[in-house]
């Protein structure tokens, strides 16, 4: 199905290129503004120029991979919706109903929806061209009594991530984002910043889709059972999703390995996003150069997440719905900063005055 | 030239329209999301259809509106860059090269420039369609020394503003961004921010274009002087505007209340714009909930202003350019969450399952 392995990869993600970072700077302190007065978005292009090797580059297609699969360990009573959410939403996003279709229309970004192993049968979307079939399996096990998956299933995760992102580079996109779709996912996520962070769940757990109280208490139980009963090896990302799951995040690690070996700039989401993150970064830490993280969510493990990654998110909008719907907003964020690189007027175009000295 | 007094506007000014918030938010409840999950895009939507008075408002045509106008303090040294700047940015604006044409290109925004009051002759550019020659005087007196200018001209200053943000409404424009020009204009607006929020020059002052350490100290001893000389009534915008300036601060306090009073959402953009909402504030109270903060400088007094105003901006860029740049980027974030309530499916629609109970 695809002709590549991981490692090889791993191996083609370069460090950034920093003689076009070097050109971006000159040029950004040459634009009709006091030097660095544009912060975080100057930032952004010098970071975009390293990723591409080029000022200049198409990012006129944009995409969010929204990776959809469900987690064995709902069972646990971890979630305040049912686990028949998961295809009803991937339905919802082929149908362009979802939060995530209306942002990503607002910012000119296609979405497509992966899926990675939800439990249910959705073969009948197969010929629908927002839609890839790359089901694992109907959702992993339980992890709070064994591993989510087989190291084998972790590696396929991550291929198919891996694999939809070349594919998806090869049509023409020059800036992807990173969605999910997974009821249970804040709990393999939760659990996944407790091993990886080396922090309690009580320090990473959150109400996701809106638990209460009591709800938490469980939710905050599981996870650390699920930490004692797998005993995952906190720096082999590959164990770590394989013990934990889910096959999103493993989808989405994957999704973020590809495009760094093809120097495509990566949005990456919220929590269950950085999960993945963590994971990809465990594997390839070059990776995380390539890597634009969008907000900071209301879960509170992600902020740990993005604090254990050296990353500054651009916005906290207190979201917390996921699908890639900070990734959306963050993309347009990230072609707004070349936009300042490339069109903008320089001092001498424009005749204006430079600083007294 | 208009036929309105400052007076009867602010009267004009009412309370946000509860019912169609009321309406607003049980429709983002009944959104395929769990309840709140998109945060300050749900608060986004609420405020905005409580100030227009409709759930989907027409705000296919934005605007960003630069006051343009020039402070005589600068002969006391306390800026990086020289006043010829103004009008050179000016042309820059009418020209398309500057950061606020890029991102307002970015978002679907169009730029309209005021001459508020710049020391050049800009008649030249009369006939231009994005040019709005409204010049009060060739800018204002040095404030270190007296009044900036007189309290005809502050109401002048504020009028325009009024007059500006009227026309653009009748032309269409559903929302409107704030945006600024003026070389020593940190200056005044630090001024403000000191005498309206009651802090000492220090805590408000920052570094505006790029000065250095020496111009710094100079420059919050210029303000601490600015205060001491003109000792403006601090609950008083009209004066604290007569005596600190500038004409493009009152131009953009105008076009907050000319805004509010059509009941059209307005953006606010950094520190000068703060200053702006300042004085509008103090002139009409209610005016403040019509406003949405985009962005916290990095000036340190906006931060205060922000503070003084109840109001919480939606991202913190590292910005410091104005021209209304933090603006642009806002109205696309206001646009969304607009998009948000108007365009995804509701549970009924998509068939999605809700909540456990």
């Amino acid at each position: 199905m695809h002709n590549f392995n991981i490692e090889d990869v791993v191996k083609e993600i370069v460090e950034l290129d920093g003689g076009s970072m070097l050109k971006a700077q000159v040029r950004l302190d040459s634009l009709t503004k006091p030097q660095g007065s544009l912060g975080r978005l100057e930032e952004l292009a010098k970071q975009i120029s390293g990723i591409t090797g080029s000022l200049n580059p198409d990012m006129s297609s944009k995409l969010i991979i929204v990776m959809a699969a469900d987690h064995g360990v709902v069972d646990e009573g971890v979630s305040a919706y049912p686990k028949e959410v998961t295809p009803q939403m991937v339905y919802n996003f082929v149908n362009g109903g979802a939060g995530i279709n209306v942002l990503s229309n607002h910012v000119g970004a296609d979405v497509v929806i992966v899926d990675a192993g939800v439990a249910a049968d959705l073969t009948a979307l197969n010929s629908n061209s927002s839609f890839i079939n790359k089901k694992i399996a109907f959702g992993t096990e339980n992890m709070a009594k064994g591993p989510a998956m087989s190291v084998e299933q972790a590696r396929q995760a991550i291929e198919i991530g891996i694999d939809v992102a070349r594919q998806m580079v090869e049509k023409g996109y020059g800036i992807i984002g990173t969605g999910d779709m997974g009821i249970g996912n804040t709990t393999a996520s939760s659990a996944i910043a407790s091993c990886m962070c080396g922090v309690d769940a009580e320090f990473v757990t959150g109400y996701g889709t809106g638990i209460d109280q009591e709800g938490f208490t469980r939710k905050v139980d599981v996870i650390r059972r699920v930490i004692e009963v797998n005993k995952p090896e906190r720096r082999d990302g590959f164990e770590v999703l394989a013990k934990i799951g889910g096959f999103e995040i493993g989808g989405i690690a994957g999704v973020i390995l590809g495009c760094a070996a093809r120097r495509v700039p990566v949005v990456i989401d919220g929590f269950i996003s950085g999960a993945g993150a963590l994971i990809a970064e465990s594997i390839a830490p070059k990776c995380r150069d390539y890597m634009i993280a969008s907000h900071c969510s209301v879960e509170k493990g992600h902020k740990i997440m993005l604090e254990k990654l050296g990353m500054k998110p651009l916005f906290n909008f207190d979201m917390r719905l996921g699908e890639g719907t900070g990734a959306a907003l963050g993309i347009s964020i990230a072609q707004a900063s070349m936009k300042i690189l490339n069109e903008m007027a320089t001092f001498g175009e424009a005749g204006v005055s430079q600083k007294n000295e």
